[in-house]
């Protein structure tokens, strides 16, 4: 256990765009700085640059808000046209209040503004989720795969607010080759008794650590690897959204 | 960057019963595994050990339930003593639900059961936050110092559920020596815009990140250096609490 969990930046990566294969540019950036992936690595990758490689991004001028974007707009003082964007990548809103809008996605995420974003793209664009995070996932791990000789699991991470805390941590989009939770049913306590706590969101937390070094991806880190993180077998990132969920239900939602 | 982030789990933490100098115990687990701290690491120590430490225990077979505490134990199926010892660590109940009460506690934090808690202690017993989180991890911060001869930043971490994704994450409850958000205000993104998330969980991402190697308590690792994370120079845990919370306004309390 001294040797722990590393998280290890990847530099150089450049400026991603469509049609670019992120886990290739990758694998050619990890030479380049001469860091080795090892058997057992995890990678993790900002969705900012898989949306852009997939061509994720809105152009403003082209939107036309609807007569319910202007009314959010209006309650939350966004551009009307990002919240038609936002709109569109939502299956309802589940609150909205001045800068945001809680809402859900095609993907089932509860997460500020459907994780539609004005940062790290062109002037007067919008990048929005992957439709198929899992299977970005999946991709990028082939090509890391081809490059390393050996299964490359992978995340896509994004950076979200949350209720009752503030600022932006790490969660999870889409995984491949990793299951996005553990669980810790059947392990004891100190005192031998079963742990109250039986879900870890494994894969959420990897993408915190993993912004320890990535930061924001205006910073110039949107790839990490994650090293010495068993990482289970797994299924998608399904395991780590609620069938029902408490709060969606105590707050209600406008399916406009 | 290549040296990157590393998560360091201490080996060997006994047993912490109340009155134990939790970051002396650290110090001299550390040495017996040839652990060498080094400046610009940080500390991080589970809830449990830092509870059980303080005394924060209650032995339920004198908690006598109050009718309130009764009438929530029959809407969360939960022991009416643990749940009198919930309400009297709580300013007030947000939601309530089968299997859990979301409370406000009297720190301000958000969480479930008011970070009551029946792992990790003897059977009849569970341990309470514990009342000063901040000035606990001052206290460990300062025998880690000692035994180092250089300043160690700690942070009191506890595993937590959240609304909108299952599994448990990690969170900060107090900290000593780092500064728990950090601004990216003023920081450009690829394109030279300012980035659209401006406060990152600095802290909680570092209670994630701990988690790897830590697991739950019951694994045996309560404490974990985090060696490359710039930390900032902080104030205390309310820097990660909001003024005023649109979810908790959503919800509502009970005051009791």
């Amino acid at each position: 256990m001294v040797d722990g969990v590393r998280i290890i930046g990847i530099p150089g990566i450049p400026r991603i765009t469509e049609g670019d294969d992120v886990g290739e540019v990758a694998a050619r950036c990890m030479e380049a700085a001469g860091i080795e992936m090892e058997e057992g690595d995890l990678v993790v990758v900002a969705q900012t640059v898989v949306s852009r490689s997939e061509g994720c991004t809105v152009r403003l001028d082209t939107v036309n808000p609807s007569g319910r974007a202007l009314s959010y707009a209006g309650i939350t003082g966004k551009d009307p046209r990002i919240v038609e964007v936002v709109l569109g990548e939502s299956t309802g809103v589940i609150h909205a209040g001045p800068g945001f809008l809680l809402c859900e996605t095609r993907h089932g995420f509860v997460c500020a503004n459907a994780g539609v974003d004005s940062s790290n793209v062109e002037e007067g664009m919008v990048t929005t989720l992957p439709p198929d995070p899992d299977g970005s996932a999946a991709r990028i791990s082939r090509s890391l795969g081809k490059a390393a000789g050996f299964a490359v699991p992978v995340i896509v991470s994004d950076s979200e607010g949350r209720p009752f805390r503030r600022g932006s941590v790490g969660v999870a989009l889409g995984v491949a080759g990793i299951s996005p939770v553990r669980s810790l049913a059947g392990v004891p306590d100190f005192f031998g008794r079963q742990l109250q706590t039986t879900e870890v969101a494994l894969a959420d937390q990897i993408c915190s650590a993993a912004n320890l070094v990535m930061g924001e991806s205006g910073e110039g880190i949107p790839v990490a690897i994650a090293r010495g993180v068993p990482p289970g077998r797994g299924e998608g990132i399904g395991g780590l959204l609620y069938e029902e969920d408490v709060f969606k239900e105590a707050l209600g939602s406008d399916e406009g």
